[in-house]
């Protein structure tokens, strides 16, 4: 059997104002008719139907996932108390389908990415979750990358795997290591040499798998896990799960897991037109640009305005006009209660800002 | 008698979209309490008391005066049907003093100017009025430059008059010319030279010496101006009135009267805190700097901001947020239906803006 756990947790900080702790990326509606969430379902639909698919999401957030996913059965919404990263995320959700089928094949992927090219997504997908159902491999998608990124983490790649075969793109690789965010020389040196991937987050594994690479590398988080499996059904279930989740330290699923273990696959994409929506320029990527090198979604006049990020969303003001003179390389945001205007080179400080908003509350 | 007619009718293209066509920056709130309307009766209030003052207005804001003076006789408002510029404005001004007492003085002033040292204002008034009220000569303050600004006309004077006495500062001046806006070395020259004032378009003069001098240099308003005081009364007095405006072309009282005349006297004002409110950049002379260089009037919060005007009004949202991140020398202007943002350096070309919004709608 084949599920989907779809992880949409994210806390939104990186496109804020427009996203919120209230309504994180993933549930906004950044381009075409469909939110990040709904488009992350949508793309998968034809390998895997709603039925099989499972959202992890904060409780404040239950409503909002209802409300865009109506065709998915409420009851495969996976509920978090609080956000511990994504390791008690991928657990919480692979001890749900170890009961359905502990053999079963779960592909995770984060709520809020972009993917522009969907057959070949989908053709990877197949590829990896025949891979994975042999029950001896994590196997991660790797983003073949087109440019010396910062914003990702890379992963290298070793030998092809299995180990006869040329290495080939789209070929099956085991995996060196998982390599932090580089500086700019080091991600271009990683392009000279190839071999290297961007770390996409998405991930495929049987349910054993994953249950059984968890207890080795990570011990206490498995042991908690068994902890809430005993409480299924019990009336301090709910109890009993926030209590796990708040002794545990927030850590990602990469660092907990992926980069300790040591039967890591690497399927690397092609060009798939991925990204991450990790910040306010990579608008650039997935929307429109103009003629002088703008991303607009406002009722926007300009004069000598060029290379810019436009962006008014408001909830009841109709016709609201932004209006630019003179500038470039800025990021404007305006929201019903927020107004950010930023240099464009320095929008990854987003978060400097939302820190000292908080701050002063 | 004196008596002060203030201008009102300015149209609020410099400080758009704070101005508006609807709410000009004279019936606007820019520091402290009162709008700057309020102000400039409240300034000469101990010279010219609210039953002697007029204030001359389009009629689309007679409300807002109305609203905004209550201690103004209602029948002190002098409604122009159009704007044709300060020449018919002064005009209709005279007229209206004519019959009331055609040897009263007459003091001239904008309703959007700042002054900060009230009381040497007044003092200047009061010894221009007394000059004027001899009926011999026309009376303008005239700014001592403290910068080689390029945003006014300038007055070049020439001897003082009477003709004994040395030229002292507050002394009395003949004019020897007008001058347009000069370019910044035109400017710096004038400074240099000394007996180069700012045009300030504050003038004090009789009723019958103004209206003498306009039929001299102004013939045909001044026809006009006599046909309509042949209606008042009559059931088509404002029909006559909206006609003969309409023929007018629109020309200022400088340009119109005071460049050509040859019985014009300066009065330079020494420092006292003016400033014609003409754009943006101005607010930096009349609102209060924070230590990066801005003029803030915002709920802020802000990293690596510098030298910025931001500017947040909204008439029903309460706490709205502006955030700035690595910016410096921009105007960020946030009003309910606009958001401007634009080159401090730029500033004055803020009407290029509107021409192309007005071109769009």
């Amino acid at each position: 059997m084949r599920f989907a756990a779809i992880m949409a947790g994210g806390q939104g900080k990186r496109l804020w104002p427009l996203s919120t702790k209230k309504r994180p990326k993933q549930f906004l509606t950044l381009h075409g008719e469909q939110t990040l969430l709904q488009e992350t379902v949508e793309r998968v639909t034809l390998l895997i139907p709603p039925e099989k698919t499972y959202v992890v999401v904060g409780k404040e957030h239950v409503e909002v996932v209802l409300e865009q996913l109506p065709s998915l059965p409420p009851d495969n919404i996976i509920v978090e108390p609080m956000g511990r990263g994504t390791a008690p995320c991928v657990g919480l959700a692979a001890l749900r389908l170890s009961r359905i089928d502990p053999e079963g094949v779960m592909i995770v992927l984060p709520a809020d990415h972009v993917v522009k090219d969907k057959d070949r997504f989908l053709k990877l997908l197949e590829k990896a979750a025949t891979l994975a159902a042999e029950g001896t491999h994590l196997v991660t998608l790797g983003i073949t990358p087109d440019h010396p990124a910062t914003g990702y983490g890379y992963i290298q790649a070793s030998t092809p795997w299995p180990k006869s075969g040329a290495v080939v793109e789209s070929e099956v690789l085991e995996v060196e290591r998982f390599i932090e965010k580089p500086d700019k020389e080091t991600a271009k040196r990683f392009l000279d040499e190839g071999g290297y991937f961007w770390n996409s987050g998405m991930f495929i594994w049987r349910v054993d798998t994953i249950l059984r690479e968890m207890k080795v590398q990570m011990p206490s988080l498995h042991a908690g896990l068994m902890t809430i499996e005993e409480r299924v059904g019990a009336p301090d279930y709910e109890e009993a799960l926030a209590r796990i989740y708040r002794q545990q330290d927030i850590i990602s699923i990469d660092y907990g897991v992926m980069e300790k273990s040591d039967c890591v696959l690497v399927l690397p994409t092609g060009e798939i037109g991925w990204s991450d929506v990790g910040g306010w320029t990579v608008l650039n990527e997935i929307l429109e640009i103009d003629g002088e090198g703008n991303v607009i979604q406002a009722h926007h006049i300009g004069i000598d305005t060029a290379n810019s990020i436009i962006l008014s969303k408001h909830a009841d003001v109709k016709d609201r006009l932004v209006a630019t003179l003179g500038l470039s390389d800025l990021v404007i945001v305006d929201t019903d209660d927020i107004l950010l205007v930023m240099d464009k080179g320095r929008a990854q400080e987003v978060k400097r800002l939302i820190e000292k908003y908080t701050k002063e509350r």
